[in-house]
Parts: C-alpha cells; sequence; structure tokens
C-alpha cells in the first residue's frame, strides 16, 4: 500500500442567510477535515458558527476556505486585484473564522484557497506569495493545502509553510499535474466505479491515469470530496468505501504530515 | 484633581475602498485608544490594516468598533436581529480585526460597539448580553467600553469583564446620563470654550451639567473624540489641550483600569 | 358564487447567484400574477431576466416585488430607513425590474412590498405613503397588491392606485383582517383538506374563519401561493385545484379590476 | 473653427451612503451632460434621485454610467463575467436610473461605461456586443458614448447606435487614437496651460498631438471632464474657459449628433 492513512476534505459552510448549499451533515460523516467558507465568496457569520460546531461534532477538523468578495458570483469570477488587496482580504477572513474556531475550543487545522484564487494565484507570483504571507501572519502552524502542477507547493515550503497535497478523485489530470477545464470532456468523472478504480490506484500505487492516458505519479495528503451538486454526495460515500476497503485509514491531515 | 490619568479615544478606520472618511492620521497624534471599524459598517481589510499600521507608529493602542452590516446606512439604521445574530456578527468582526492587530504584532486592548448598536443593546438584555459573550469568547481580556445610563456596564462587569467608561466632551447629558437626542437645541455643544469647560468640570470635580442644568456626577475612564466631522479635528485639540493644562496625562484605558 | 374570477400570485426569482430558492417553474404553471424580486432581498439582475422570460412563457403577468437591502436577512429584518431612503429604494427598484419587463416586451401588472416592509409600513403611514409615492412616480398604472387590516389600501386609492387586494389560503385571520403572528399556534395552516375548505367558503361568501371562530367578510382579488417551501408546492397545487373545482376563472388581476 | 458646439461630460453621483466623492455642484455648473453612476461601483439609490435631481437644476443632460458589482474597488478592477452576465448587470442598471430620470421628468440621454469595463469590453468583441443589446433594449434612442481606438464606435452604428465620440483634454493619446497608460509619465497632462493648449488645438483643427508628439485626427462631440480628484475642478473650469475663449457653444450631445 502507498499509503496508510488518508486525509478526506470537503468545502462546507457555503450556505448564506436563507440560502443554503451542500448537504454539510451528511458530508461531514465522511470527511476528516472542512474547508469552511468565511463570508466573502460564501457562508456568513451565523453559518460558520453552525459549521464549526457541526464539524466538532462529527470529530472533523476545522480549516478556512477563503475566496474573492463576490457572493453573487460563489468567488469564481477571476478579479484583478492586488498582491496586498488579496493578502489582507486572506487575513480578514483567516482571522473572522478563526474567531469561530477559538469559541468552540478548537484550533484551525489548514487552509485552502477557493475557487478563482487558485488559477489566479497559479498565474501570478505575486499572489501566491500574498496569500503565503498571509497564512503565515495569521498562524504559521497552519497547514496549507495545495494542488500539484504549479510553483505554489514549493513557495510555501520555502516560505515555512506545513504544505498538504489535495487530490481529485472525480477529476482528469493532465500530464503536468493540473486539472483538466471541466468544459473539456471527460474532465470531471461521473462514474462511480471509475472513481473507485482512481482511488485503487493512486491509494496503492500513488498515480493516476491522466486525460492522454499515460500513469503519473501524483503526490497527496488529502482526497477532495464534494457535497454540493447532484450525485456528489453518493460519489463522496463511494470514496471513503473504497478507502476502507483498501484499510486505509481515514484521518485529518494534521496526522498525517 | 478628580483624575490623574485619562483616556482619549476616537472611531478611526471609517474609509471604505476609494471612499475617504475622517482625519485619521491627525487625529492619532491626539488619542491613546482608536476603535477601528471593522468592514460591516465602514471600513475594508485594507483599511483596518493600514489603521491598525498607523495606530501602532502614533503608540495608539486598538480597539475594535463593530457595527451593524449596513454601509450604506453607516451602521446607524436600527435593525431588529436576533441575539444570536448579533453574537456572530460581533465574533465575526473582532476576529477579523484582532488577525490585523496580531499581525502587527499588537494585542487588541477593547471593544465598543457602533451606531445604533448601542441603542438596540440598551433596549433589549439579549442584545446586550449577545454583545458580551461575543466578546468573552473572543477574548475575556478585552475592555468593553460603555457609556452610563443603562444596564449593560453592570451586566458586563458581572459577566466579568473589565469596563472602561466613556463620556463624551461635546454631548449633552440627561439626568439618567443618557446622552441627549442630537435632534433637540444644546443635545451638541460645539463652542470649544464651552467643550473645554466641561472637560476642566469633569476633570476636576468628576462631574457634568445636565441640559436642564443640574450638575451630576459622571463616571468616566476616557474620553470620545471625533475625527470625522466639520470641526471636529479643531475640538480634538482643545478637548487634548484642556486635558494637558491640567496637568493630566493621557494614557491608554489599559493603564487605568 | 361570490367570485367569478380569481388571480393567483406568488413570489417568485429569489434565486441569487449560485443559490437557488423556490420552485419557479412549476409554480409558473399554477399561478397568474408573478411577484419578482428585485435584487435587494433576493434575486440578481440574471435571476429577474430568467424570471421574466419564464413568466412570459407561461403566459404569468410580471409585478415588481422590492424589499429592504438586506440580502443576508432575506428583507425580513425590519430597519429603521427614513420614508424618502424607502421612497428611493423603491423606485431603484422597480425601475430595474421594469427594464427587463419591457426588454420581454412585456409590461409590468403590479407591485407588492416584501418582507418586513408590510409591518413596517403598516405601522407607519409616511413609510406607507413613500411606497405610493414610488410606484406612482414609476408608472401610476401599476397595481398595488394589499392585504386587509391597515390603512394603506385606502390611502393608496385615495392617491390615485389602483388597489388588488390579496389573501393568505393558509395562514390564520384575526378579527381585524391582519394575519395571526406566525408563532402563535394555528397561525399558518398546513392541512390541505382545511386550506381547500377555506379557499371554498372564501370564494363562495367572500369570507373566512378567524383564528378565534368568527366569520368575518375577507375582501380579496387574489390568493397568494407559496413555493419556497417543504409543501408549499403540494398546497399550491390543491388551492389551484380547488379553484377550479368551483368552476371559478384563474385570471390574472389586471383582467379582474 | 473644427467644432462650433461641444458637449462636456463628466461622472457624477459617486457618492455613497454617507460617503461623499466628488465635487458635483460645482462640476454641474460648467457640464452640459451628467453620466450618472447606477449603484453597483459607486453611487446608491439617495444619490442616483439627488443627482438627477441637481443635473435638472443645472439645465445638464443625464446619462448612465452603469458599472461592475464591485464598490469596494470602485469598479476598477476587471472580474471575468460572462456578456450574459455583463448585459444583465447593464440593463438593471440603465432601468434603475432610468426611474429616477423619468421620475423627474426628464428622458435619459446617452450612456458610457465605467471603469474597467471599458477595457474589458475592447478586449472581448462578446463583452462590446452585451453592453450594446443593453442598450438596445432599454432604450435604442439612447446615445453610446465611446472612446476611439477600438472595434466598439463601429460596432454600436452597425447595430443601430447613435454614437458620440469623447476626448479627453487631460490624458495623453498613443498612435491608435488609444488613451496612454496612467503609469507612464506623460499620460495625465496636469498643466493647466498646456490643457487649454490642448483644447484649443482639438476645437479649432480636430487633432491632438500624441505622447510621441505626431499629430492625430481625433473625433470628438463631447470632451470629459473630471471633479474627483485634487485640482480636477480647476482644470475642468480651465477647459471650459478655453472652449468659452474660442467662441465655441456647449450643448448637450443630443443637440450635436
Amino acid at each position: 500500500m502507498h499509503a496508510s492513512k488518508i486525509d478526506l476534505n470537503c468545502d462546507l459552510g457555503e450556505s448564506y442567510g436563507r440560502y443554503t448549499m451542500g448537504e454539510d451533515e451528511e458530508i461531514l460523516k465522511l470527511i476528516s477535515s472542512a474547508n469552511v467558507a468565511c463570508g466573502f465568496h460564501a457562508g456568513d457569520s451565523h453559518v460558520m458558527r453552525k459549521t464549526v460546531s457541526l464539524a466538532k461534532q462529527n470529530n472533523v477538523k476545522v480549516g478556512a476556505h477563503p475566496g474573492l468578495p463576490d457572493l453573487a458570483g460563489f468567488g469564481r469570477r477571476k478579479m484583478f486585484i492586488s498582491a496586498s488587496e488579496l493578502k489582507d482580504i486572506c487575513t480578514y477572513q483567516l482571522g473572522a473564522l478563526n474567531a469561530f474556531v477559538r469559541a468552540a475550543g478548537m484550533k484551525m487545522q489548514h487552509i485552502i484557497q477557493h475557487g478563482a484564487l487558485t488559477s489566479m494565484a497559479e498565474n501570478d507570483k505575486s499572489l501566491g506569495r500574498a496569500i503565503i504571507e498571509s497564512i503565515l501572519e495569521v498562524d504559521p502552524d497552519l497547514i496549507y493545502v495545495c494542488l500539484p502542477g504549479s510553483y505554489i507547493p514549493e513557495m510555501a515550503r520555502d516560505m515555512g509553510l506545513k504544505v498538504a497535497m489535495t487530490a481529485f478523485a472525480d477529476r482528469a489530470y493532465d500530464k503536468n499535474l493540473r486539472l483538466v477545464n471541466r468544459k473539456i470532456p471527460g474532465a470531471v468523472v461521473h462514474d462511480i466505479s471509475l472513481v473507485t478504480e482512481r482511488i485503487e490506484r493512486l491509494l496503492t500505487e500513488g498515480t493516476v491515469k491522466t486525460l492522454d492516458g499515460d500513469t503519473v505519479e501524483l503526490p497527496f495528503d488529502s482526497i477532495m470530496l464534494h457535497g454540493d451538486s447532484p450525485g456528489s454526495l453518493e460519489l463522496a460515500r463511494a470514496v471513503k468505501q473504497a478507502v476502507q476497503n483498501l484499510g486505509v485509514e481515514v484521518a485529518p491531515m494534521s496526522e498525517i504530515l
């Protein structure tokens, strides 16, 4: 077995006011780390407190999931913001969530940026650096959850952060370990048996098959699940089942790194 | 002399994006405690960082100034929010500001709620309790800055908070130590010599003359200045001068309580 | 039969960005008048265009449903805004929706204010007058949809507006024709056979039984349905069926007044 | 003389809530066309009504100045929004302003997009087309105010709109009639005598000198003034004086086209 322990993470707390999104209560039974929205792209102060509380009840570790200030676009529309603006909105959101986590008697475990922030940062080193600086100033013990295929994990480690690599069970990769654009056929894997197969390959061999059919090594500490689209909960359960069938222990990333 | 030390506080960091408000740089030369807006009624993450930095440069202590989620109304329009909603938006804002304060190597000194929150809380004990609970869960060492004339200071002390009483140099009081409504003639004192006289009376005797002409004792640890209306800066300078002329030391409230 | 024609109206277009609310497509098959959110308490410009388009496809008339500027509170939290502020936010929202309605080759039929605005206006004549003035300045031909039990319908007629009275099939009334507070047991009627019975009484006799058991006359031109809570769609279908079983024609309010 | 009449336009109504921006009352004495913010990047419903009223008092024509939904960034941060999103937010804003203009007994004269929307549209034809489609569906008689140097004026004319070209008195052009980036030295002209000279050249010969020193023809119907930065009001007055000294009549663009 390539891995004896694996973290399962998922975006949560994306409801807002009277609007609900995601099956948080069900997903929390499956995962070990929750990425909690911080009120900019989704979530609000009431949802944040409730989500942290639910995570605690389910023995799930909490991380911050900061996003762009764009509720209407759910943080998925790139915005031309400066590095200092990005650093500031990250620090603001990390601080806000931290207050709820500490009030619940917990400690923030990790941070993973949301939506368009990832490709913005991957394409502009000043933005990636801004996120890392924000993490360092808020809490240098936070684990920064990264995707492979960009300069970011290395820069984060160089600047002193612990980094956890997350993999996707239901998304195709290219040979550079980048996620294939959702618009390309085959980019999103909906078939449960295929997803299960991918999980098995990843956990036993540490590899994925790219969209082009090559087999490449994929560094990972965690697998990202989804709970906010039709069928995603079923898929998440299948991933959890596949992991357990392999005898791999599900554990929060702080116990793996 | 009634008091040998006095704190001077002022609301700051109320600019937003390209919009500027208040003469923060000038006011910071006069005060010992800054009440920094937290992004709901005013301020944004960039303004918050900048304001904290300016406060540090001027050796001024930083406190949180949370408000209603109503930028258009500047937090001055009462909203019917529940106690749990109020607690949550306070915790969110306190946490957000705290991140910037800690990033600057400082510690939050105090908290004072903004605008309509004060009268909302004074008229509904569940709301006052919500603010106090929020302070306690974020940082029980924070000093809660209160006005006289309501149940709030006592409840706060009973629940374990340190309380600082703030007085207004330019606002008339009634016999119950409540601020007279701004719409009533004489409620706001614009005349510098009158303000100076009120400061002298307060610092030497510990009293104010009410709008009705009675002399009443006014508990105070701090005096609130203003920097966001015409003439307010001049008035603030006069207050500072009057305090210094009396030989009273200006010091942050954490050194007074 | 007391009425030969009846309008059925429902709040629609309350989704926002990636957040969905209400079963608009199903409800549109049942109603004759749609109250479309205008982007303040709910809805956004994209949802507005889509909702207007869906209404047109279903041969449903469109009206404006302006609300308080409080997405987080869904416009249900009273805010202390002035009459001129209220007039301005109504005119803004009416104008915005009007652009989409006219772009679709339609004409706005009516307006009904949302959420907390109703009780705010019922308790303050300056606010009711502000709404009416806004309607008059935007389009004096708009029908103002009112509830019984307050001064508003009379003031609206006196100021020159056409008024349509709306009744609720699933809400209890008191003897003053005011809706009983939702917190009081029996205020909301969930039982379909009871709702059907109320519809029959209303359409054949023009009366309702109050919560206290009295029978009172209830003026009405329209019945408000709901599509945003569990079971509401089923209830709406039952109301439509009951109306049709009585041989009463469902028609937009503009064909009834 | 190249031109016997010229329009002078300026962005107005950019205050928000308690935040003020721009010297609208002074600028309105100078101009013939006001570009009024519509509540997304700046302005709110109350500011819109007041600005329209002030324009009317000063006999100034009103146009819409729609922007990105980004108050914090003042609509100057590019956002990756789709063509249909852009069309919808334009229609929403045009409709909202139109309601205030019609309530004042006036008619909207023109539209000019704000901030980052211009370069976004210049670089993506689907976005330019979206703005034009929005104008056409709201009011095909609106004049679309364009800058030279892109495909937009021609597409607008081809699609049936009247187009007014606006020039800048205080900004340098390149040989393709594009504004030189503000970051490049010489891009912004602060010297009043230089601005006056540029106005004279433009009005008498119809040309500008580019930053490289070439003389090129510049199509124009209007000159854009500014009122929101230090010295801008003085510069605006100088432009007005220069125009009048040349005996050129200042008239709204609708009287020129």
